[in-house]
C-alpha cells in the first residue's frame, strides 16, 4: 500500500511538492451555511441553540435543558471503569507537570529612575470545543483545559453535542469534572461556538475558542476569529518516523499505522537509510492493517499519501523532515539524541524505540494539539502561552524622561508626527 | 470637541456599546482587487512586481532592480542628521535590551527513564512590511526587526513601496542598516505582500510576515495566512488616560492628543474621578490642538471617537478600562504602581506624570506594536515569542513504556483508536 521511492536530486522536489499538495477541504464552501447559523445564534439566542440542537443532534432539549447537571455527571462516574479512572488521573498528573512548567511571570527591571516589565494576565474565560458522537475524545478534554487551568483562566466552559438521547459521553463528562470544569453545555456545531461568540441568556461569551470539531466547526471558528480568539484550525494529522537499522520493522509499522487510522486524508511517511528495513515495514504494514478495526480507513490513508523513502544517510532524513515540518516526528534511531539539536521544524519529538506516538497522545504530558501541514515552521503545540497575555509596563520619573526628551522628540520629528513631539514638550515648559 | 459624560448604571453599557462599534474597514471590499494582484505576483512574479511597482507607485525599476544597493544605503546615511542616528541608536539598545529580557531557553527534565522537553527554534525567515510616503516610520522598523533579531531568525527581509524617483526615505533605509538587515526591496503593496509569501526569483519567500500598512497590504495578509504566518492585524490607535486630582491637564491633553492625530478613526479617552480636572483638559485639548499639524485629523478623531469620562472613583475607571482593553493606558495618577495589580488587559501600560505614551512608541525599550480594538483581552504585544516556535520532546526507555503501557492502551481502547493502541502492545509482545 505504501510507495516506496529512493531519494535522489530532482525527485526530492517533486516528491516534497506531491507532500505538500495534500487534500484539505475548502471552507468557503460552508461559509454560507455557517454564518446562517451564527446570524440566528446571535439573534436570537438560547431558543436558535434549542432548535438546531433538535434539528442536527435529533433531540428537543427546551424542557431538560442545554446545562449538564450535577447528577448526569455522577451518573457519568457510574459508568466508567476504574481502570479508566486510573488512566485519566496519571493523565491528568503528568499533563499537568508539564505544563507548570510553561508557566511564565511577570517581571519588572528598574534602573535610574525608570521602571519597566511585562504583567502577565490569564485570559479571563475561554471556552473548550469537544466533538461528540462517535470521536468523544476524553484525551481531547484534558489537552485544551489543562493548559487552560495552568495559565489560571477563571472560566473554563465545556460545549460538546448531545446524543440522541440528550446525553453526553460518561468519559468525556468525567474528564471535564476531574478537571474541575462545572460549565458544560450539551451543544455542538457552529450553533456552540456562535454561543460562545455572541453569548445568550444561558451561554456567556468567552474570550477565546479552542479544541477541535468538524468542518462546520472550524468554519464557525475562523467566521468569529476577532470577535474572540481561536487556537489554530488543525488540518488531518501525520506522522513522519526516521528510522536506521536499529529499528524493529513491527513497532515502526505500528506507529505509522497508528496516525493513518485517524483520517483518509492522514498521512504516514517512513524514511529510512536501510533498504532492508523499508522493504520489512512495508510487509508489516500490509500485515498490521489487515487485523485493524478501522482497515478501510487506513488503506485510504496509505494508498493516498503514505510513502517510504530511501535516503543515504540520516542527515538527508532531517533535512527532509525540516523541510516537510511534520506534525509528529519519530527519531526511531540508535543515538537519536545526537540528531535532536539538527531538528528544526516540527511539532512533536518522540526519540528511540519506546516513545510511540500513541504514548504522547494520551499520557506523556506534551500536548497534543500541534501544528499541522507543515505549519510547524511557525507554530506551537498549544500551551499554557496560548491563555495567557501580556502587558508592557512603563515607567519613567522627570529627570529620567528629561535625559532622554530630545531623542524622543528627533525621532516624532522625523516621523512627522508633532503631536507626539509635543507630549515629551509641554513637561518640560 | 470631546464629549464629557458622567458614568452612571444605565450610561455604563451604552456607552461601552458605543465604544466598541468604532468604525472598521471591511476587508471584503477588497478582496477581489488584492486576490487579483496575488495571483498574478504568484503566477509571473518578478514580473508582476515590476508592473505594480509601475503602475502603483509610478516609478519603472526593470532597469535598476527591485533589491536596494549599498550605494543607496550609503546615500541615506549622508542624508540624515547627527541627531537622528545619535537617536536611533539610543532606541536600539534600549529596545534591544528589553526583548533580550523576553528570550526563552529550550528545557529538559528527566526522571526515572523518561526525559521530556521543550526545544525552541527561531522562525527560519521573516518578511517586515514598513510602509511608504508620508507614512515612513523608522521606528516601525526597529520594532519589528530587533525581536526577530533577539528570536535569532536567520533572514530578516524588508520590502518597502519607492517613491516616484525609486528611493526610500532615508531614516527608513539607516534604521534597517543599523540592524543588519542586508536583503531589501523596493516593493510595496499586496504585491510585496505576494512576493514574500510565494516567493519570486528576486525575493525568496518567508514564513512569517509582519509589520504595518495599507488596507491593500492588510488584507492581502489575511489572504496569505496560511501559506505564511503573519502577525495581528492593528486596528487605528488608540489611548485611554485615567487621572486624579494630582495630574497636569496640559500633560493629559498633549497625550489624548498625541494619538488622535495618527488617524481619523483613533480614539483618545479620559476617564477621571475630578470634574475641574475634566473641565481642564477640555480646555486644554481645545487649545493645543489649534495649534498641531495634524489639527484636521486630530478633530475628526475627536469628535467621532473623543470621550471625557466622570467617575466616582479609580477603581470604577480601572474596571471601565478593563472592559476597554486598551492599545495604550496612561495612569496619571499620584500612585500608579498602587493601580498596577487591578489592570487585566492593557497593550502597554504607562505609570506616571512623566511616562508619556511617545516615550514607549520610540525609546522606552517595549515593543509600539500592540494589540487594538479590545482585542488586550486575548493579545499581547509583539515580542520575541512570535518569532520563535516550540517543539515537545519526549523520550521513554522500555522500563519507562512498560510502567505506563496499560494507562495508554485503556484510554487509547475507550477512544476506539485501536491502531494506538497496537502500537504500544506490539513493543511487548
Amino acid at each position: 500500500m505504501m510507495k516506496t521511492m529512493d531519494l535522489k536530486g530532482p525527485e526530492k522536489d517533486r516528491l516534497l511538492k506531491e507532500l505538500k499538495e495534500r487534500g484539505t477541504v475548502d471552507f468557503k464552501d460552508y461559509q454560507d451555511a455557517v454564518q446562517t447559523i451564527l446570524d440566528k445564534v446571535s439573534v436570537t439566542g438560547d431558543q436558535a441553540l434549542l432548535e438546531y440542537t433538535k434539528q442536527f443532534d435529533g433531540i428537543d432539549l427546551s424542557a431538560k435543558g442545554l446545562k449538564v447537571t450535577e447528577e448526569e455527571v455522577d451518573e457519568a462516574y457510574s459508568l466508567v471503569s476504574e481502570e479508566f479512572l486510573r488512566a485519566i488521573r496519571l493523565a491528568i498528573d503528568n499533563i499537568t507537570d508539564y505544563h507548570e512548567k510553561q508557566r511564565q511571570n511577570s517581571w519588572f527591571t528598574s534602573s535610574e529612575g525608570t521602571m519597566l516589565g511585562q504583567k502577565i494576565t490569564p485570559i479571563a474565560s475561554v471556552g473548550i470545543y469537544v466533538p461528540g458522537g462517535t470521536a468523544a475524545y476524553p484525551s481531547s478534554v484534558l489537552m485544551n483545559a489543562i493548559p487552560a487551568k495552568v495559565a489560571g483562566v477563571e472560566r473554563i466552559v465545556m460545549v460538546t453535542p448531545p446524543n440522541k438521547e440528550g446525553k453526553l459521553a460518561a468519559g468525556v463528562l468525567v474528564a471535564a469534572k476531574e478537571l474541575g470544569i462545572e460549565e458544560i453545555y450539551k451543544v455542538g456545531g457552529a450553533q456552540a461556538i456562535g454561543a460562545l461568540a455572541y453569548g445568550t441568556n444561558t451561554i456567556a461569551k468567552v474570550n477565546k475558542i479552542v479544541g477541535p470539531g468538524n468542518i462546520y466547526v472550524a468554519t464557525a471558528k475562523r467566521e468569529v476569529y476577532g470577535y474572540v480568539d481561536i487556537d489554530m484550525i488543525a488540518g488531518p494529522s501525520e506522522i513522519l518516523v526516521i528510522a536506521d537499522a536499529s529499528a524493529n520493522p513491527k513497532y515502526v509499522a505500528a506507529d505509522l499505522l497508528s496516525q493513518a487510522e485517524h483520517d483518509e486524508l492522514s498521512s504516514a511517511i517512513f524514511i529510512t537509510t536501510s533498504e532492508d528495513l523499508g522493504k520489512a515495514v512495508a510487509v508489516e504494514v500490509a500485515k498490521q492493517t489487515a487485523k485493524l478495526e478501522r482497515k478501510s480507513i487506513v488503506e485510504k490513508s496509505l494508498i493516498n499519501y503514505g510513502k517510504i523513502i530511501l535516503v543515504k544517510d540520516l542527515e538527508e532524513a532531517i533535512d527532509l523532515s525540516n523541510e516537510i515540518a511534520p506534525e509528529h516526528l519519530e527519531l526511531c534511531v540508535e543515538k537519536p539524541f545526537e540528531l535532536l539539536d539538527q531538528v528544526k521544524n516540527a511539532g512533536a519529538i518522540f526519540l528511540g524505540h519506546y516513545a510511540p506516538e500513541p504514548l504522547g497522545d494520551y499520557l506523556a504530558g506534551p500536548n497534543h494539539v500541534l501544528p499541522t501541514s507543515g505549519t510547524a515552521k511557525f507554530y506551537s503545540p498549544l500551551s499554557v502561552e496560548d491563555f495567557i497575555k501580556k502587558s508592557s509596563v512603563i515607567y519613567y520619573n522627570q529627570k529620567a524622561l528629561e535625559k532622554v526628551k530630545n531623542e524622543v522628540m528627533t525621532l516624532a520629528e522625523t516621523e512627522g508626527l508633532t503631536a507626539h513631539k509635543n507630549s515629551i514638550k509641554v513637561r518640560f515648559e
